[in-house]
């Protein structure tokens, strides 16, 4: 092996393959950017004698976290549409200030806001949709994380493109342009069935099947939806994509809250992803989504943070804890969706939805290194009787410590530590004053025309 | 005035009483135990040139945080019943781990790890129910937290108690040996409707009406219980808690989840308070609770966190997010329970519930000065549009960085200060070992007889 090796020590390994397992007192053996072997401490004692160690007393090592679902650059509205419904929120707050602010350093700052709270959250790797998708490439690639980025396609213009063709002239010429970053990959990202007409959403499923790229689309989010749907197409948006060729296994629904049991069976049969976010689902009133009926069909359930705008923090494992007690007490199961399941879904599922499942997601030799380090020692997470439990239920995302993507560490102690990180995050903070007042004199009628 | 002034200076002041009200560079003049007032900064400055001042740049003031219901001991038994509905945790885990574990050493350690979570979450002052309150007591005092303890009342007896006469013999002892502690209130704390007979629960309900002690029950938390309820008395729960009269202003009805509109009425007609425990409900698969209806009868509702075993962690800031989250969801109305009302809930609204109304729960001159500042600096926070809408939505409990009860200022920089917690903390999580092997060795069937 030409790469030398890196021993991760922490007290308890879940490599998430195989399911249901904790390893006590395992080493992690790491060669540049890949997962070389998990072996007994003991055992890389003695077969690595020289290799660099990390030891991480009462920490616990998972896969990085998958966010399978948000609009990053959104940090700069949190917290400007509460208690709104979806409907009025997209059409009095969140379009109107877009059509403000839209801009490439808007995307830039919103991203780099949102990928170091991520980062230091334990999300390795977040998909994103969102205008200027090379703004959220530069943003991840500073703090060295993952990123999917969306294809956007969207039916009105904006700052960065003149209509659907433009936008997936940009999306397509950026992802020529970094095809050879390990760390970016693509999704076609059409944003709704009420948002992009069936010629354009025809397009995105020839391309998709062309380039073998996911479809990421809202899809079910409210009643209104599938009430507008049948008043304009007849049918319900599913059944409509399904006409159009867009519900696949490449296809990650997200929300999904309204879906009937034949809809249900539908999205089993085809293979479809759910990109589960039920804090942004809760806080919009659109509703509580059938998440057992997706676990009972072997359905393939992500959990997405959605924006900042609506939910409103990017604190994916809070999120799956929710997503888990959601699912329990809403269906009456308290048995379903155990810890271990959970992590399967922010970790495993995340990768396969994006295509990514053989080169994340799980901590498996020939896999990328990218890995959490919970430090489970605090005062409230005593006695540790299961690692898994105390992760999903019990500790917050204030007990991640270190990140690794790809092999590179790139959280320490809790700080993003990337130089470039180090450089923009306090530069992006001072800006957000200058955001901020921006926002306000929008909301407030007195922006510059 | 005998006492120094101290003025306490962060960046926003939400005083809860008034309503909606967000005071900005204002100074609260704190003397001795009591808050003295608050006022503009400029004006301190002049009034007060002398007083010692701590500047909290950055920072939110609240009241302290009201824990409306918890076992806090059973923090030692978090984790080991997960995904188990509520009648099999009970009686295949919780109760079999009570009845080998019990003690006053046992009640201790849990309240010391609980209050030290509850403490640095915010929180301070809880509601408790347990078996030795006594130690509950000592442990709340050690850290300097407010408790309002259960005198608990169940037909079965335990390791401490024969039953509920002796069980309310010692809870009424306790209460007249701490009445000289302005930090420690007391509760009636009848277990339930159905682990409490007719008899014991109207003595309950005289002891009440004599004492002027609230009534701290849970009711209503599973369909079970309801139909259980029928078969044996012919009613439901809360209607038998009425005609033996302990449904009153004074009653404080814990879950109350499954609840028809006839009995929500009665409830907003009787002036019952409701602790309202979202995680718990969700964990135990015991449903969804009637949030909505509750906020449109002006019902007066507080959050709880319930106790670690089920929920898994003593969150409060976490728990009121989601009571609001889940309230607009399964409600379909975004607009309720706005995070200006959330954070009623979580302070006056407790306090009001055990009676305490006119001492905490709000930020007004001549009450005790329990106060909670939360650092609202970290990047994932900016830019702070509305700061009560960051604390609720945006900021978790890792944002507590100061807290006050009556005027001592308990938890500095993240971490409790008293003398007594700095020592008892480290051995009390020494312990926790210990009682891992006990807990696990009874899971086991390994314990001795």
């Amino acid at each position: 092996m030409s790469e030398p090796i890196t021993l991760i020590q922490p007290e308890w390994i879940v490599p998430v393959e195989p399911a249901n397992t904790v390893l006590r007192d395992h080493d992690i053996a790491i060669a540049g950017e890949m997962i070389h072997e998990l072996l007994p401490r003991a055992a890389a004692a003695e077969r690595y004698p020289e290799a660099r160690r990390i030891p991480l007393p009462g920490h616990l090592l998972t896969p990085g976290l998958v966010n399978l679902h948000t609009h990053a650059s959104m940090a700069l509205l949190r917290g400007v549409g509460d208690d709104m419904a979806l409907k009025p929120w997209l059409e009095k707050r969140i379009w109107p200030l877009e059509a403000r602010l839209m801009s490439r350093e808007f995307v830039f700052d919103g991203a780099v806001l949102a990928c170091d709270e991520m980062l230091r959250g334990g999300i390795t790797c977040f998909n994103d949709m969102y205008f200027f998708p090379e703004a959220v490439a530069d943003a991840a690639r500073a703090l060295g994380m993952r990123a999917s980025l969306g294809i956007i396609v969207i039916d009105f213009p904006s700052a960065y493109g003149a209509g659907a063709a433009d936008y997936l002239r940009k999306g397509l010429e950026l992802r020529d342009r970094l095809g050879d970053d390990r760390l970016m990959s693509f999704c076609l990202a059409p944003h709704a069935p009420y948002s992009v007409g069936d010629d354009n959403l025809r397009q995105v499923a020839t391309l998709a099947n062309e380039l073998g790229l996911p479809i990421h689309i809202h899809v079910h989010e409210t009643d209104q939806e599938l009430s507008d749907s049948i008043a304009r197409y007849g049918v319900h948006p599913l059944e409509r994509l399904d006409q159009l060729g867009l519900v696949g296994p490449d296809t990650i629904a997200v929300h999904a809250v309204h879906t009937s049991p034949a809809e249900l069976d539908l999205m089993a049969q085809r293979g479809v992803s759910v990109a589960h976010c039920p804090h942004s689902n809760l806080k919009l009133g659109s509703g509580i989504a059938p998440a057992a009926g997706w676990l009972e069909r072997g359905i393939n359930v992500g959990i997405g943070t959605d924006g900042s705008a609506s939910n409103n923090r990017l604190d994916l494992l809070g999120e799956a804890r929710t997503a888990a007690l959601l699912a329990k007490g809403s269906s009456g199961q308290a048995d379903i969706w155990s810890a271990h399941q959970v992590l399967h879904s922010l970790t495993l599922a995340g990768a396969r939805a994006l295509g990514l499942g053989e080169r994340i997601g799980s901590l498996k030799p020939a896999k990328y290194a990218d890995m959490v380090a919970f430090d489970l020692r605090a005062t409230e997470l005593q006695p540790v009787y299961d690692p898994v439990s105390q992760l999903i239920h019990a500790a917050g995302r204030a007990a991640v410590a270190e990140v690794w993507v790809a092999g590179r560490h790139v959280v320490h102690m809790r700080q993003a530590r990337t130089p470039a990180a180090q450089t923009l995050i306090p530069e992006v903070v001072a800006r957000t004053r200058m955001w901020q007042n921006r926002v306000g004199d929008t909301l407030s009628g007195n922006a510059a025309p």
